[in-house]
């Protein structure tokens, strides 16, 4: 499913940045640093997959028997231990580790193995693998901005495709369930999300698309994406049915305004939290401060939150090929909810927009 | 999107359980055990959601404040405590936890959350929830057990939709999305995975369906499954294109009588082990012990893979309302491959039969 990148490569990196900060072995399990480093992605089961690689010595992926047939070698960058049913992974994977006095550990890796490894190697100090990790995918190589463009480009053709849907008097879930189905059609791998919040929903950021029938004189929000060749997309777009009021135009104008002061912000040397500060400053100097009620963005790559996040407090600076979501949102509880959100990446000397599609109220039957 | 069940009832039990056991928090994030509890599964993203049940003190849910508005209270079993985005949820958990000496976690929890918890209560011992939650979750009540067999007469409609399908000439990918579309379309919430393995792609039992075209003269494993107001369906049918060659069919028959003793050893009283040594012997005693790489079977219930695991070395014995799966296989690397799958629940006096649908090598053009 992913793309053919140099993972031998990467391992060096990965290495070379073990030694700077005395870290003795990398441990990933499932997420995405797995894949990042060998193309291969772990099934989130109960069954143990780790890729073990030691500073001095040769990774080996530890992997369920059933499951090896599914691992791609990819040019002998590590080596392949199969177990078996009745064989105990944590201490096969303790074993390769050696007797690692600091251990980098997988973010999402499930903590019960934690746990199994705190008391296989209780000598090890576990820290997090994103002091290694964060610093290398962060910044996408130019292969990797294709893939992600690939997908926005996909989504943007959904969005176009919803203008010409009716909305009225259908379920969230029914429109949920069109737009993961245009998603597979567009050339996606897997339909991963569809945000389809209606009313006073949509005033619920994360809302779950559910039974509700949609009515008229309603925004909608749909956030949806997915991935395409293990890279992930983002977007959403606000509809309305029929004519929108008063209140909804005027709040909206300041939303897209808000979210062209976020992108335009965009460039190396600017801070992530001087992003978000951008779209935040045009909401609340229009008097809906309180209405946004998280931050701007997050990265995305090979998953759909990851590193920089476009929130206060995080002063890191923008670098070129840094891509992330600015998505900025408007919600009055109890009756409407909206929210625009693009992909970008910050090129060498600005923006990068990589969703395109109409960004203005979308106005549907 | 779960059933309306008594979660206070479970989290008296889980309380009584934590006396017994001298556990003093119970803390779960993602994965199935919190909406066991709460009716409330947690979005598996950066954000922390955790509900922190003390066990002589009111349970509190710590959620970002934007999922907040997902959050049903469910009769008031617990309170809400949502964390806004500048906030650190880990302090905000630990605080709840009081001053554990020992804390009960999720297995799922992500390890970079444990690493955090471990730091802001360094006097605590963490341990695995299961030890709490796999002796409530593993008997099923009665209407769990109407909702796993809801969502298996789905899947076995899906079955018999494709034996009027045509295999050949079609990739593994396309069928695999056709499963999707079908599950959906007989009424599940979420249509997880489609397994789609051909000719020799079938010997790999965890397969990922890709763009290999189906020929004739192959057989197909089709293992797919999804969820159904939150309980999961996990059924798999081997396919055929054309007449079978004597030595696919000698194996299947033996394949198939494996698979029936497998069902035929389930009563209360009887261990795991036994179940699988029931399908292993048949086949076994065949000549194709080799050949069956994979334990027989996994519990099943709000996720596709839990307790009981029916596999060699679990000498628990079984208990009316486990509900799991009997799934022997047989894999001729480079060939063809074969599984039957089924769900079924121990029954106070045998099995009590889920999925029903025809477990014949299914001929199909």
């Amino acid at each position: 499913m992913f793309p053919d990148f140099d993972y031998a490569a990467r391992l060096d990196r990965a290495r070379d940045l073990m030694t700077e900060q005395d870290i003795d072995v990398l441990m990933l399990s499932i997420g995405a640093d797995l894949p990042y480093f060998s193309g291969y992605e772990a099934m989130p089961l109960e069954r143990l997959t780790m890729l073990v690689v030691p500073r001095d010595g040769e990774a080996t992926m530890v992997v369920p028997r059933l499951e090896a047939p599914r691992v791609d070698r990819r040019g002998g960058a590590f080596k392949i231990r199969p177990w078996d049913e009745t064989e105990d992974p944590i201490g096969i994977a303790a074993g390769l580790a050696g007797k690692p006095s600091t251990a980098a550990l997988g973010d999402p890796t499930w903590s019960v193995f934690l746990l199994g490894l705190q008391q296989a190697l209780p000598r090890a100090a576990f820290v997090s693998a994103t002091r290694l990790t964060k610093g290398l995918r962060i910044r996408k190589e130019a292969e990797e901005v294709r893939w992600l463009r690939s997908a926005a480009e996909a989504t943007d053709r959904v969005v176009t495709r919803l203008d010409a849907v009716r909305f009225s008097e259908r379920t969230e879930r029914d429109i949920s369930r069109l737009v993961g189905t245009m998603t597979l059609e567009e050339g996606h791998d897997l339909a991963a999300f569809a945000i389809v919040a209606s009313g006073p929903n949509a005033a619920s950021p994360h809302h779950e698309a559910g039974d509700r029938v949609i009515g008229t004189g309603e925004t909608i929000v749909v956030d949806f994406g997915g991935r395409h060749r293990g890279y992930c997309s983002d977007t959403t777009r606000t509809f309305h049915t029929g004519e929108p009021s008063a209140q909804v135009t005027e709040a909206f104008a300041v939303l897209e305004a808000a979210q062209a002061a976020g992108r335009s912000a965009i460039a190396p040397g600017v801070s992530a939290e001087a992003v978000d500060r951008a779209t935040r400053t045009v909401i609340d100097d229009a008097g809906y401060g309180d209405r946004f009620i998280h931050r701007t963005g997050h990265g995305i790559g090979l998953e759909v939150h990851e590193h920089p996040y476009i929130v206060e407090g995080n002063d890191m600076p923008l670098e070129a090929g840094m891509a992330f979501s600015v998505e900025p949102g408007i919600y009055q509880p109890g009756s409407w909810g909206m929210r625009v959100e693009d992909i970008v990446v910050c090129g060498t000397d600005g923006v990068d927009e990589l969703n395109r599609s109409p960004r203005n109220l979308h106005i549907v039957d």
